[in-house]
């Protein structure tokens, strides 16, 4: 039987939650934060309802209620109104740009760097992420994943899931969809590059929403399914 | 007196004459796929014509006589039209397409990977050239140069010098023009990206053409001008 994977020239990585690890990433700092400015909240919360915003906030501009803007934007925008339900005042500018940074200081998954090390022997691996390029592009320099291309919906004017982001980056590959395969945490992004011809693999992180709030996931029956990116260069056999 | 390069951010790279040496690897590969076919022709001619194909294809789509395409399509018509004029026929789909990607395989300047290694110590490196992202990231990734983020004209829907290539490359890095500095072999390049707001830095290479063909080229005053990457790091004061 020929290797359905044999196809494939390049992997394309959801990031926020795939790849990094927000949740502990954003409390760690934001208690960090908290200490030097006086701030006392549950930073956890702050983590949780922050990603939570981050759904609605897309799909107000998918349906044109907002101007299109990128990630940066979109995190300052649901900050903006964190800081006020959270009772935080009296930041300057510098340190709510600061804040809203922390998206770019996310921390990867422990097999992260090591397992996109492996899978780049044989593959490109690049970002096809909601995030913005240099979002993406400052994550990777300062927590040294190794992309060999950072591809991103915001040069597309549309968010995942809408199929005009999974079939430009294909196009900018300079590849077919079924030469080209979506890895994420979340079914919904999987069904979607699947929709547009990707093959997939689901990397399950069940700690994504903290150690309170383990989520299970249900794979697609043409899925491959790893529990981390050194178990999937294992599916792959890439030594 | 204030460093006029301390709020530099990134460097964005010229690729094609600047960073890899098209003339020598087109030569090299041509003469080694001439072998292979029974092809005998002078590929020091033939590396030159396709060269100087390329201003005159993306002029044509600047004008609106081409609609948009990259430049693998622009290198691909340029080489049809060539293959006729040193009457070299039978070649299949399969040949002539890999002979079109040895723009996808042209090989650093010697100095060109460790130069880039130390700037990014420092600074965010980026791709800006007329090559597509499927060309440049190929060739990064089989010549191992250690780019933070490849962005190319292709995002724009503009070939350099227009200045919405550069615009946009500002944008997409999320910094102002003034924090970018644009590293370039060719005058035309860094004039129009200074009119945008960049820094510049000219890296002359004069055997850009081959060892037959001298270019000089003159500075512009407020250039940084340094002979290598090793050179412009060192003037950048990076160790």
């Amino acid at each position: 039987m020929q290797n359905p994977h044999s196809d494939i020239k390049a992997l394309t990585f959801d990031v926020f939650g795939t790849v990094v690890d927000w949740y502990s990433s954003i409390v760690a700092e934001g208690k960090k934060f908290g200490n030097t400015h006086s701030i006392d909240i549950d930073w956890t919360q702050f983590a949780l309802k922050w990603r939570a915003g981050y759904g609605p906030a897309m799909d107000k501009v998918r349906r044109g209620e907002l101007p299109w803007q990128n990630i940066d934007a979109l995190h300052r925008r649901i900050l903006d109104a964190l800081l006020e339900t959270f009772e935080i005042t009296g930041l300057s500018e510098t340190e709510k740009d600061y804040l809203n940074r922390v998206w770019h200081r996310l921390k990867p998954w422990p097999d992260a760097v090591g397992g996109l090390e492996r899978l780049r022997k044989r593959y490109i691996v690049a970002t096809l992420s909601n995030g913005n390029i240099a979002l993406l592009t400052n994550m990777a320099k300062f927590t040294g994943l190794p992309w060999d291309c950072i591809l991103s919906a915001e040069l597309t004017g549309h968010y995942k899931p809408d199929p005009q982001v999974y079939q430009t980056a294909a196009d900018l590959l300079g590849l077919s969809p079924n030469e080209v395969m979506m890895v994420a945490a979340h079914p919904g992004d999987l069904r979607a590059a699947q929709a547009v011809g990707y093959q997939t693999a689901l990397v399950p992180r069940p700690l994504e929403y903290g150690p309170d709030n383990i989520r299970s996931v249900t794979p697609h029956a043409s899925d491959l399914v790893a529990n981390d990116f050194n178990k999937l260069a294992d599916l792959l056999r890439i030594t």
